[in-house]
C-alpha cells in the first residue's frame, strides 16, 4: 500500500497518542518525511508476510534528547550514511526499512528514509508505542542482536558500534556518544532477517497508527473524539483493551531532566465533582497510573493522555497545570506482556514497585 | 634491529622518562610485551626510511584514565579485534604498526601488538613525549586525518568512529566512549603511508627511550645517574637541550581528577639553602615549570620529574610531600615546534596564558 501525504497528518497524530508521552514529536518528522517524500516519492509500505525469510530488514531511528530531535531534525544524509556504513560494514544491501518504535517522531523517520533510499519500509516495529532504551524492543527480547549499531550526526560524523549480544551495552554506548554528538543522532540498528521480522515484530502498527488518527479526526467532526478513538481501538488486533480510566484536570506536576531523561509525575482531579485524583509517572513516557494508591495501568501497557474535548495526545513536554485531559489505559501486544518481555520492559525496568497486571484485569 | 628482554626494562625506563609525569606506567605495559614476546617472538624494529611509501601504518595505543589503564592492562585480544576490525573496514592489511606517543604505556603496547601480529614496529611516533589528547600528534597538525578510529574494551565490545578532518571531534567521541566502557580502551587510529610516517613521524624514538634507560642505568652504577641522563639526552638529534632547571623538594601539592584528567601543580623549595622555589603544573604531563613566576620550561618542550639520587623518573601519581627531585627541561623535536604544532599542543592548548619559548631560550 501506499500513503498519501495526507495520511502523514492521521499517522503522526496516532504515533504521538501511542508515544504515550514520549518518543519525540511525530509533526517534526512528519514535515521530514513530506519534504522527503516532494523529492523522492512515496514509499512503498510492505506487511511483514511480504518479506522474503532471508530479507535484509535495518530498522532506523532519531535518538536522543526530545526537545534537541524537535530542533535539529535530521539532514538526510546523515539518515542515507547511517544506512550506507550499514551496509557496506554488513557487506550486503537492505532489502527494506522498519521503524524501530511506531510511538513519536519514529514512526515518520522511517518514512523518510524509506522514501530517500528507495526501499519498501515495513508496517510492523519491536514495540507498538515508546521508549526511552534501545534495548526495550521485542527484537531484543527474542535474541535479535541490536550491534552492530550505526550512529551518524548532522556533521555526517558516524560511529560503528558492536557489543557482542548486550543491548544494554549498546544502548549505554549509545547514549554517551549520542549527548557528545549533540543530543540529536539517527541509528540504524537491529538488522534482521525478513523470517526475524514476522516471528518478533509487532505487526500492522503503522497502520494502525493511521487509523487512531483518523479515529480522531472523525471523532473531532461527529463531536465525541476520545469515544471515537476508543471505540476504534476495541476493534484492533491487541490495541483492543481500551479504557478511559480519568477525567480530570492537572493539580500538581514535577518535572525534570535527568541524566537525558524526562522524570517526573503528575497528579489530576476528578472533574466530576467526587474528591478522586489520579497520579500519572513518566520517563519520556507515562508508565503507571495510580487513583488514590490503586493501580489503574501500567508499563508496558499504554498510559496516554489526550486533550478532554478533542483527544489530541499530550506530550510530557506539553503537560501544564490546569489542563483538562482524559486518561487513556490501552492493552499492548501480546508479544510485549510476555515474562521475557516484561524482564526487559516491564515495570521493574523503571525501577517501579508495582508488579504488571493487565488492564483488562484492572 | 631486534630488542632483547632485557632492553624492555630500560625502553620502560625511557619511556617513562618522556612520558613526562603522563602517559600511564610503562611497567605494566612491560608485563604485557613480555608476555606477548614469550608467546610470539620479538617483533622486528624497522626505521621509517625501511617503509615503502605506499606502506599502510596503523598506530596502536590504550587509552584512558592512567590508573585504570595500570590496574586493567590489555587481554592482548582487546588488541587483536582492534587492528582485525580497522583492517576489515579499511579493506586492507596493515605492514607495520607504530606507537602513536612514545611516553609512557604506550611504549610498549605496540610491542605487544606487534608480537601478536607477528608485523614490524616502526621506529618513530607523532609526539617524541606524552599528550593527553589524541589529535595533539604530529600526523593531526599535517593532516593525517584521525579517524577511522577504532576502539575496543576488554569484552571485546568495540566501536569504529569516523569524523572527517576532524581530530579534535573524534577526541570527544572516544574520551566520552572509553569512560563508558570502563576508563581503559585500547585505540587503532591514524592509519597513514609509509611516506606520510616518513614525513610526518618522529623518528627514532623508540630507541631513543631505550638509549636513556640504559644511560640511567650506567649513571646508578658510576654514582651520578642524573648527570649520565643530561648527557646522553644532549648527544640525541632533538632532546639535545637539556637543562637540570631544579634541584629541590616538594612542599605543596594540589592534584585532583577532573574530566579524567589528572590536574594540578606541586612546588619545590630548592635545597641549596636559597630560598628559590619551582612551581610545576600538570595536566597528566608536567605542562610548565616556573621559578620564582619565570618560565624555566614550557610545554612541547619537556619538563621531565626525577629522583634526584636514582633518576626513576616520577609519574603525576606517584608525587609526594618531601620527595626530593630534579627537574629537568628538555627540548622536543623541532617538527612539534613549529607554528602548526604549537597551535595544537601549545601552551594555549592547555589553556595556559604563557607563549612558548625554546628551552634554549630561557
Amino acid at each position: 500500500m501506499k500513503l498519501s501525504i495526507k495520511d502523514l497528518v492521521n499517522v503522526a497524530r496516532g504515533a504521538a497518542f501511542l508515544g504515550t508521552g514520549g518518543g519525540g514529536d511525530p509533526y517534526i518528522g512528519r514535515m521530514l518525511s513530506v519534504s522527503a517524500i516532494q523529492e523522492y516519492g512515496m514509499p512503498e509500505i510492505i506487511e511483514p508476510e511480504d518479506l522474503d525469510d532471508e530479507a535484509t530488514v535495518f530498522t532506523i531511528a532519531m535518538l536522543g534528547a526530545p526537545t534537541v530531535l524537535s530542533e535539529k531534525g535530521a539532514s538526510g544524509e546523515d539518515v542515507d550514511l547511517a544506512i550506507e556504513k550499514m551496509e557496506k560494514h554488513l557487506g550486503k544491501k537492505a532489502d527494506a526499512l522498519m521503524p524501530i518504535e511506531i510511538g513519536g517522531v519514529n514512526s515518520m523517520l522511517p518514512i523518510m528514509a524509506a522514501a530517500r533510499r528507495n526501499l519498501p519500509l515495513v508496517n510492523a516495529d519491536g514495540m507498538g508505542r515508546a521508549f526511552p532504551e534501545i534495548q526495550m524492543v521485542t527484537f531484543n527480547v527474542y535474541g535479535v542482536t541490536c550491534t552492530p549499531a550505526v550512529i551518524t550526526d548532522e556533521h555526517l560524523n558516524s560511529l560503528i558500534i558492536e557489543t557482542g549480544t548486550s543491548a544494554k551495552r549498546a544502548e549505554d554506548l549509545v547514549r554517551v556518544s549520542s549527548i557528545e554528538m549533540g543530543c540529536s543522532v539517527i541509528m540504524s540498528s537491529y538488522t534482521m532477517t525478513g523470517k526475524q521480522v514476522k516471528d518478533f515484530g509487532v505487526h500492522g502498527t503503522l497502520t494502525m497508527a493511521l487509523e487512531i488518527g483518523r479515529a480522531i479526526e472523525k471523532g473531532r467532526k461527529e463531536g465525541e473524539p476520545v469515544e471515537e478513538l476508543a471505540r476504534y481501538l476495541r476493534t484492533t488486533p491487541f490495541y483492543n483493551q481500551c479504557k478511559v480510566i480519568f477525567d480530570g484536570k492537572i493539580t500538581d506536576l514535577r518535572r525534570e531532566v535527568t541524566n537525558g531523561f524526562t522524570m517526573g509525575h503528575c497528579l489530576l482531579s476528578a472533574l466530576d465533582g467526587s474528591d478522586r485524583t489520579l497520579e500519572v509517572v513518566f520517563q519520556n513516557e507515562f508508565l503507571i497510573a495510580k487513583e488514590d494508591g490503586v493501580v489503574r495501568a501500567i508499563v508496558p501497557d499504554l498510559v496516554c493522555m489526550v486533550d478532554r474535548e478533542t483527544a489530541e495526545p499530550i506530550p510530557v513536554d506539553s503537560l501544564k497545570y490546569g489542563q483538562r485531559i482524559k486518561v487513556l489505559g490501552v492493552s499492548a501486544a501480546p508479544i510485549m506482556r510476555t515474562k521475557e518481555s516484561l524482564a526487559v520492559f516491564g515495570p521493574q525496568a523503571f525501577g517501579l514497585d508495582e508488579k504488571f497486571t493487565p488492564i483488562e484485569n484492572l
